[in-house]
């Protein structure tokens, strides 16, 4: 496995492959892996010839100083899961590597960024987008794979991907999830064992909800049976719960086709702000 | 020379040349060629191996309707133009082609894009951000040529390009004019004779403000000189002149090394809205 921290080294060797015609998978990652991420990496190697795996902890998609400067950087270990998943290059490179100048470009999504993550989060879609775009621009990889996790991101990807008519497929692979329920998340790290007993509590409330819809309850009732279960659990603290359409995010008043509806949902539970959704 | 009108068989085409390891220059144009543009292509053509013009006129960068309307369209003309200058394929999309969807996603370049042709056609350069995008996403050229008549879209380009870290080369060439100095632009076409015999004021007032600051006055007087004989021709109605750093397009108190200045202008003229700059 080849570890590059410079754009020029990187581009040298994925300049070989595309000679010999070799497909590139990326998946772009933050590190402080887990079995979601790996997942990935284990879908780019199987269905591309060379998988890449960036490692960058993106300074512009944070809008949360103490989030930035929390969040889990565990390189050596990465690289070590990275190696035995099948993953034959790494991208991680510092800020200043990613960032020679401050970009003055900014980038808008318009509605779908305002909702849910773009409204708790300002600017963070416009982090995201610029960090795709720079990622897509240095591997040019044939096939880009993203956790479902993150659904209003890949919604953002997607919507990028189309009006720039990037030359790739966005691959999409549902949320792994601990034994209990809980979707992975590098930020899971940060809980305390008493909030780690406490967050399974978020995949129940989403379960509970899309069972309710599929029993036939209004989308209304539902989520006002969700605020309800979440003021139950002081310690979960709502930032929101939306039951939306998956491609447009929007609100929706009664669910739609199978598999295009989605309920999500952000807490923050001790110290950490934890996402997640449910796709029925 | 090939003509592609779609862009799946643009990429089937391009593809095969990345596999023999082309190079390829890229040209994007608006179409109702003139020499600059032929300049261009052919520069392309001599350090690529594969030199590929664009021809649309991108209704997203036009914020009047009837200059979009008004724009000339000669595409047999540029085809039989382009073929004796030695161009190898020309890719000429319908505007449902280029945009399947409207593009949610908007390009705010900050403080270049406020100003000059920024501030008086307001849109403009997410326009041109966009469609420039997605040609340099169907076309991946290793070089893409621009003129320097649109300075100001060289500036937004190359920053564009800097920022999402674009694999390419952007080459500027400078403006051609006719023999009396007009600028050449595809917008001259519209004017009538009388009006086109006036048109060379704009590069003589250019020329005599340059004059002025390399004799020593300073830029304040010499705008003020350039105001006073702008306002000596009725028929040109100035929109703007400013005198400004090529690399940031903000005003400067004084000139910088020879060939960081530039002094910009854009006037309207009967139905016509001309631009044209001089750098020193």
């Amino acid at each position: 496995m080849e570890v590059f921290t410079s754009v020029s080294g990187l581009r040298k060797f994925l300049s070989q492959q595309f000679l010999q015609q070799k497909s590139i998978g990326l998946v772009p990652t933050m590190g402080a892996l887990h079995q979601g991420h790996l997942a990935l990496v284990e879908a780019a190697a199987a269905q591309n010839d060379i998988a890449v795996t960036s490692i960058f902890v993106n300074p512009t998609q944070f809008n949360n100083v103490e989030d930035l400067a929390k969040y889990p950087r565990t390189l050596e270990a990465d690289l070590e899961l990275l190696r035995v998943a099948g993953c034959h290059a790494v991208f991680a490179p510092s800020t200043e590597e990613m960032y020679p100048a401050q970009p003055a470009l900014k980038f808008d999504f318009g509605p779908i960024e305002t909702i849910m993550e773009g409204a708790s989060r300002p600017g963070h879609f416009n982090g995201v987008g610029i960090v795709v775009s720079k990622l897509f621009h240095m591997v040019k990889p044939h096939r880009a794979y993203f956790g479902q996790k993150d659904l209003q991101q890949v919604a953002v990807v997607k919507r990028m991907v189309a009006d720039l008519s990037f030359d790739l497929e966005i691959v999409v692979f549902p949320t792994v999830r601990e034994a209990d329920g809980l979707a992975m998340s590098s930020r899971n790290r940060r809980l305390s064992p008493a909030e780690r007993l406490i967050a399974p509590h978020i995949y129940q409330i989403l379960t509970a909800t899309r069972d309710r819809i599929q029993q036939g309850e209004t989308v209304g009732n539902a989520k006002y049976a969700a605020l309800q279960a979440f003021s139950d659990i002081p310690e979960l603290i709502l930032d929101y719960i939306e039951i939306v359409d998956t491609a447009t995010l929007q609100n929706i008043p009664e669910p739609g086709e199978a598999g295009t509806s989605a309920i999500c949902v952000a807490v923050q539970l001790g110290p950490v702000r934890l996402i997640d959704n449910l796709i029925f």
